[in-house]
């Protein structure tokens, strides 16, 4: 199924506005996944103002175990030169798991904009230890897509971070 | 195109002959990978003796980003349990970067054995600081095909571990 065009960013936002702007990408792929069934996490990688690519969680959808939010978004943006993902940001509806956040390391990724961290942590301190700036938009409806995909679909959740 | 069938386990092996049995399918993995024009690095990820998956490097055969050896191998294993990944092995060529290192976490695999961490090492403090129990064999065949890929193909090996 083709997807829809990469967005562009508006011109005249403030560098707050443009980070809502594309964590409201991720928000958009993380709904889509709701509705598709799967767990409602999505992701946009932004180089320079221009949206690489966007994603989002995959694991019912192509019964994945590797493609979470983040490392959807990434392979979606191709092969890219070092170069890209180190002036590249991140945004990701939910904090990033060990292994999204070793991709991140992995590219030298230097920046992550996070939607929200109070339905799962693990990784923050790990990024920032490795000089990545970690910036927590505390966003609700962030929040309000985890608290339903926790209390609806919670062996799914626990499945897709490892858990019992 | 169809894969071989997975290979079982000869009985009577002690553990290192089995660690290197099971090493060895990773190498022959890893070996495709190199006679496919790719990044000779291959995983196999074993649970309770029986090999669930094996994998290889597929930057350049699938134009992707985030196969790797291990990310490959345990996305082929299919969606698993939490008690699967809990009680499994993950054999690779090389020590993982990041990324798969960061997988492993996320499913809490409690052991990786690897075959070698000359050619590449970054992420084995990190895991053993998690506890996994990291065991490097140190073997020829693998610093071999590494030290052919890094002589024959920089560009791409430094595309796959986020260099310039």
């Amino acid at each position: 199924m083709p997807e829809a065009p990469l967005p562009t960013l508006p011109p005249g936002l403030s560098d707050e506005e443009q980070d809502r702007f594309f964590l409201g990408l991720a928000v958009e792929q993380a709904r889509i996944g709701w509705e598709e069934g799967g767990v409602p996490i999505g992701a946009a990688l932004v180089h320079d103002g221009r949206v690489l690519a966007v994603g989002r969680n995959r694991r019912v959808q192509m019964g994945s175990s590797i493609r979470h939010g983040e490392t959807d978004c990434i392979e979606r943006a191709g092969r890219q030169p070092a170069s890209v993902y180190r002036h590249s940001v991140l945004y990701t509806t939910l904090s990033p798991c060990y292994m999204c956040a070793g991709t991140a390391l992995l590219y030298d990724v230097p920046r992550i904009v996070i939607g929200e961290n109070r339905s799962f942590q693990a990784s923050e301190d790990l990024l920032r230890s490795h000089g990545v700036q970690v910036d927590v938009l505390d966003d609700p409806e962030c929040i309000e897509l985890m608290r339903r995909m926790i209390a609806e679909r919670p062996a799914l959740w626990n499945e897709d971070i490892g858990e019992e």
